[in-house]
């Protein structure tokens, strides 16, 4: 049972205690359930913006502006950072003070990255659990920016009400930049550092790539050139995020779908995560499970023979 | 059971059947079961590879390249391929196509694609199987490259015997290409398209990195310059593996230790999948879970109340 007065501060935005509620959540699904339970009813206020690209495309500094442009216009924001860095590097810990500091540490701005947590998994269920928090807390925007592009990432920016994608020029002309499947999820299209040599080019292939995409609600993914370190085009980025956020809510019935598909798709991590611990939060499964692996490193036993022995523990 | 005839034509190699069993582990870990147990025993004896880096990198020229460079010295070479593109845009197999033409498709080489199948997982769990199936069937080298850079990527690649991350020039005055945390698992690190301007400034920055890092086994990774275009610093990447797979031969303790916590890994991804699949092949569970999913999107249900529901219909 969650504290009476714990919920109160949640929902009044007081940092400390979300800070703690995401700890909390992160800490495994079994621990979070109450939280979360009573954080759900208040949520779907908030616009979700999910920031991706890959790394060196300057998505940090895109979102400490985009953030900031909100602030100044008077809205409170929350930022989610997924991070796939070791977590006994302390990188997404000190990243987070560095930005902070550039942000301002006020009521109106809350930061947290969200580390790979070891070998458990969770971390998608976590990032939107942890977006859930800042929702219900009063944030009239969240950002969900990945530092990674990999499919849990692509997954997590999937559940936003938009999904931003980051580009750089001179990443076009490779043909990795499509492949990597980000074309497919973008609702606003950013080319960062737009000074850079190659804009026009890697416009136009962007471009082309467009418009051999259809998307099943006809949207056009609009194309924004920014220059964040010089808060360029920040303002134009946050019109086509509220363009496409209003083109949605027109359509009740494509937006009902895609809510039931990021459920279905929250479901069922959430469920892998307790089917898994359920299992290890047995007496003796993880000592188990350590001397299976051992085995398999000495190639005395198959990993398939092992989850064998390890389901009929059940 | 494993029919005879169809696991001896894969251990000598052939191509068909190589492609059938990957098919085959990528239905699921319960199809893949009988496969596993008679596959694992004749692995061990390829050299994993690991290729990593950002989207634009080059990192698949960089592969074709290298997979070339072992195919004229007289081995056998596999490349798995991990692309987090959707399943319907069919890119990852024209990909396959093309690259098998540049390759030469014949019984030395075999090439493919392991894409995200919808949101049900084992992509990880998947692409180590197909791994150990190439391991199995005779091949020298098995290449695992990945196209995104995540959490799950990054799981993956510390699965191989050699990890290699590739950079290209530019992307070092990017904090991001730091915080991406893929700089903690090279054993090997490229800088591809080396005749780019700022390939000196990323060397240099590249090697203050490596110098802050304190890895456990002493190794100090070696940078290569290449520029796969134009088939430069190949034959240095293919020495600077073999060097540090020798150095890691040298060293049997940690070795273990290394391959424990793969298989530990592992075993967690499988038993992760198994659990889920097992409770989801129940009669009527997908249907139970289908209907909580439209009651979290109408906002009648919490995800996690919904998941007590499931976890008791065990």
């Amino acid at each position: 049972m969650e504290n009476n007065d714990f919920l109160e501060r949640l929902f009044a935005g007081d940092a400390r205690t979300i800070a703690r509620a995401i700890t909390r959540i992160e800490s495994g699904a079994a621990g979070a359930s109450d939280l979360m339970k009573a954080v759900f009813p208040r949520t779907g206020k908030a616009t979700i913006i999910g920031i991706t690209g890959s790394p060196g495309a300057g998505k940090s500094s895109l979102v400490d502006k985009l953030a900031l442009f909100y602030k100044e216009r008077g809205e409170r924001v929350g930022i989610v950072c997924i991070d796939p860095s070791s977590p006994f590097s302390g990188g997404a810990i000190l990243g987070d003070r560095i930005r902070m500091a550039t942000l301002g540490l006020d009521k109106n701005v809350f930061i947290r990255s969200m580390a790979t947590r070891g070998n458990l998994g969770g971390l998608s269920r976590a990032t939107v659990d942890a977006v859930a928090i800042l929702d219900a807390a009063g944030f009239d925007k969240v950002i969900v920016e990945t530092v990674g592009v990999g499919q849990d990432e692509v997954e997590i920016i999937k559940t936003a009400d938009v999904s931003v994608v980051v580009l750089v020029p001179g990443m076009g002309d490779d043909i990795q930049a499509i492949k990597a499947g980000i074309m497919e999820i973008g609702d606003v299209f950013v080319i960062n550092k737009a000074d850079r040599e190659g804009v026009l080019r890697t416009q136009k292939e962007l471009e082309a790539l467009l418009s051999l995409a259809h998307r099943p609600d006809m949207w056009n993914p609009p194309i924004v050139r920014t220059i964040a370190t010089e808060n360029k085009g920040i303002e134009e980025l946050a019109a086509a995020i509220e363009n496409y956020n209003g083109f949605v809510g027109t359509d009740a019935g494509s937006n009902l779908t895609r809510k039931r598909s990021i459920a279905r798709w929250r479901l069922v991590e959430l469920l892998r995560e307790r089917l898994l611990s359920d299992l290890l939060n047995q007496n003796g499964t993880t000592v188990r499970l350590d001397s299976l692996a051992d085995e398999i490193a000495e190639k005395k036993k198959d990993p398939y023979s092992a989850v064998d022995e390890l389901i009929g523990l059940k």
